[in-house]
């Protein structure tokens, strides 16, 4: 089933299904299926396989609509972020009635957080089955960006799966993107599993190590459902690499030393368990870490594979990596394509619920290292929210792996914007992940061990070894304070100034008194 | 395996391994092998099935070393809430130094918000694994109580299982207490798991369906680590069952209606999905209002089987229950003992970490059904902490179930303390099960179905239907106002305010302005 391509013998060739080369289109024809009102569920995970041209011929439609004065919106479902070519674009022309479940783009953030758009943020892991539950009503429309169509009609995902499996599944009617900027390379690395079902008739997911492969290299989806193929040739958005800061090497640091610490107290194997690890530089700075640090024969089961993970994989430092999409900046991308044989022996890529799946997050054991908004005193942590109200992008598979992992950790240097704003408060102004679910909380200041500690015991290693010195005496204060006045004292809290430090930066532009 | 022991024929025919008998020994001898500082992990799950006399010889021992100025303090494990005569009469003497993970202890729950003993809340499923992990450290002594010691040296298990194959596996040495009260005919009605293991080395966990049988009827123990064991005759803590009060009858009559509405739409089997259900009396009359509204062939994975299952299976509207603890009122535990084969043969006991297990909730689809102490306009619970810092009990399984189930559903009267406070506030002052986690709220004023709801959408029908009419208006005044003027409009919150009732009930003795 895995065969490779190769290179394309004629321009078309990656499609090759007579049957759905004939549904040929144009992105204009295709919008042109797309009904106001309804829902549209769109591959896309991390800015990666999103849909190029057909939200774009939308977002067009939509505004010439818009001048003649109706409205035009619909439901956009996806697997996770996408890109300016489908949330920015539906965004501004304010296309969007309701968005689930991750988004990280500017223009769409702007209008929730304005309150014009409806968002409803959800453990990425619980998105297909709540949409088989129906519990977000039909899917009239599924967008689909994939590699190739086979002569069978199989459909050969691109740079991500996310939710396209249900999607396809569930929609009235499809649409395919086949991206020819996709390395034809591709296929073969994806594992798409068909073994899922609703309750009553669910069976173990037979997968008991990250790089099994437990399900097919394609999508299948009926061609009936098929309404429109469109050609595209456009890059994933793919974000340049950063280069390390300060703050992420220091927090890399500290975590690989608590690594280190557990595999020499034998809590952990030498090749550690399955990580998981969030976007962003600090882990990348925490898988060079992992590499100088000597670790070999390393495994990840994450949702996003990043730069430093095939650097890893090249290196011979991480032997397997799962994943549901790929996150890589320009110049790793190429390296991929080059190197695409390579990485095929050695990544899987996953529907994201089973990438993120409960079962496999808690039968593997991961290491799951998560970034932050904020923590409090007594280890409940805010991914979402800044100041409470105003989402940032959205809790992601943080919550899938922090629960049900072997080891769950947050990350954040200790301050934002200049210091003005500290990562560690004494109540977050909203709660993903409640104290029950978070063991270790790093900065770049230190490492706090919560494990097998109270509150109150949780509150001083956090002030100790996590807090930026410039908020450690007022944490300090109202800890004592708390400690002596609080109506309960399992978790102090003095509820008239608990959430005053955040108040103080709306009112001032600072934390600090 | 299964053998029915029958009507002993002589009096000490529950021990009925010789190198075991040779133990017998008291309480108090058995308490003098417990040293200070030690970590004693112990059997208890809802008040059911905990030892019965030594922690009581414990606390006189406690008590005689501090009456010659001496400290005497232990860490204390269960499976989850005991009784006085464990929690209550070790706290009494102040001989506990850690409690986890769940308590209900009067005594106890003083001393932990008077702040002088420390205690962790931990998801029910959570505690076997992590204690496995070293999270804990190291277990010195384990106390369980049985219901008869096998020829072979098998250990039967009494009314609950709880942590206590990890407790017998990893502890250093054993004290058990045979207790002749609890009814022979238990042997048969447990099924102890023996198929876990520490990553990387789980594998996937071969159940089914609520009654599937995958273990052994008894829990092994090394008989070297036995070093005690006492015979009792104790009755387990069993309190009168409570007449159903209206709010709980109103309440079960929403969520009854609403179940009818999802078999109707389709989303669920008639038969529903396996059921599972807090302690209390609203789920008591949840489970009457099933029975009343002509449901059949039910099934129950839980936690704690109480009166209204023993009902529902007498009358087949239940057809099987699994759990990891009974928690009966005297009149049904005698009805239990009397039908204690018929009982057998539908009721299903298995350790909390697979009662609990979050594989299993989620593969078996769950409908779960959780008590709370409030809920916030955006749909997050607190289910622990009175006014943020006064812990009630702790979170039992109710994450375990709530965020892995098929449908997450939260109950509660919409006042508490005749109408000073109100169950649903601006902001809930502690976060147990996040906005991720909450699909359906029930006051006894109507049912709010979350599900599908951005943030502001949830507000507005848990005014309409959950808000006792006393608060609705200030519920309204609080969401308009912050949908105004809030930082951002995704979760509109004013934080000078957010917490506001909470401090006004602590200032003024009522929620009311």
């Amino acid at each position: 089933m895995a065969v490779h391509n190769g290179t394309p013998a004629m321009p078309d060739s990656r499609i090759r299904n007579e049957a759905l080369r004939a549904r040929l289109t144009t992105a204009e024809q295709a919008a042109e299926l797309i009904r106001p009102d309804s829902t549209v569920a769109m591959s896309g995970f991390t800015g990666s396989g999103y849909p190029k041209v057909v939200p774009m011929a939308l977002a067009r439609r939509i505004e010439q609509v818009a001048a003649a004065g109706e409205r035009f919106r619909i439901r956009v479902l996806t697997g996770a972020s996408t890109a300016p070519e489908l949330d920015g674009a539906l965004a501004k022309v304010d296309g969007i009635e309701l968005r689930l479940p991750y988004q990280s783009d500017p223009e769409a953030r702007q209008r929730i957080n304005d309150g014009t758009l409806n968002y409803i943020d959800t453990h990425l892991s619980h998105v297909a089955p709540h949409a088989w539950f129906g519990f977000y009503g039909d899917i009239d429309t599924a967008i689909i960006e994939v590699s190739a169509i086979r002569e069978d009609g199989a459909l050969v995902p691109s740079t991500s799966i996310g939710n396209n499996k249900t999607w396809l599944d569930l929609a009235r009617q499809v649409i395919i993107e086949v991206n020819q900027w996709q390395p034809a390379g591709l296929e073969g690395m994806h594992d798409v599993y068909y073994g899922t079902a609703l309750p009553p008739d669910r069976v173990p997911i037979p997968l008991l190590a990250p790089g099994d492969r437990i399900g097919e290299t394609i999508l299948r989806c009926d061609p009936a459902k098929i309404v429109a193929v469109v050609e595209t040739n456009g890059p994933d958005r793919n974000s340049p690499f950063k280069a390390l800061d300060q703050a992420s090497i220091d927090i890399a640091r500290h975590l690989v030393d608590f690594l280190k610490h557990e595999v020499a107290r034998g809590r952990m194997p030498k090749n550690l368990l399955p990580l998981q690890s969030g976007v962003g530089n600090i882990p990348n700075a925490v898988l060079a870490g992992l590499a100088e640090g000597g670790f070999r024969d390393l495994t990840a089961f994450t949702e996003v594979i990043q730069d430093g993970m095939l650097d890893l994989l090249e290196a011979g430092v991480l032997a397997t990596a799962s994943a549901t999409a790929f996150s890589l900046s320009p110049e790793a991308n190429e390296r991929f394509k080059q190197k695409i044989d390579f990485f095929r022996e050695r990544i899987v890529l996953r529907p994201q619920e089973i990438s993120n799946h409960p079962e496999l997050v808690r039968r593997l054991g991961c290491i799951c290292m998560n970034g932050m908004v904020e923590a409090d005193l007594y280890g409940n942590v805010n991914s979402t929210h800044i100041m409470g109200s105003r989402v940032q992008n959205g809790i992601g598979g943080s919550g899938d792996f922090a629960r049900n992992g072997f080891l769950s950790v947050f990350v954040s240097p200790s301050t934002a914007r200049n210091g003005s704003i500290s990562s560690f408060v004494p109540m977050v102004s909203h709660v993903d992940h409640t104290e029950h679910d978070v063991g270790v909380l790093v900065s770049e200041q230190g490492l706090a061990d919560l494990r097998g500690l109270a509150p109150k015991q949780r509150a001083q290693v956090i002030i100790d070894r996590c807090a930026h010195p410039d908020y450690r005496a007022m944490l300090k204060d109202y800890f004592d304070r708390a400690s002596r006045d609080s109506y309960g004292k399992h978790t102090p809290h003095l509820l008239a100034e608990s959430l005053a430090w955040h108040q103080r930066w709306l009112d001032t532009g600072s934390m600090r008194t």
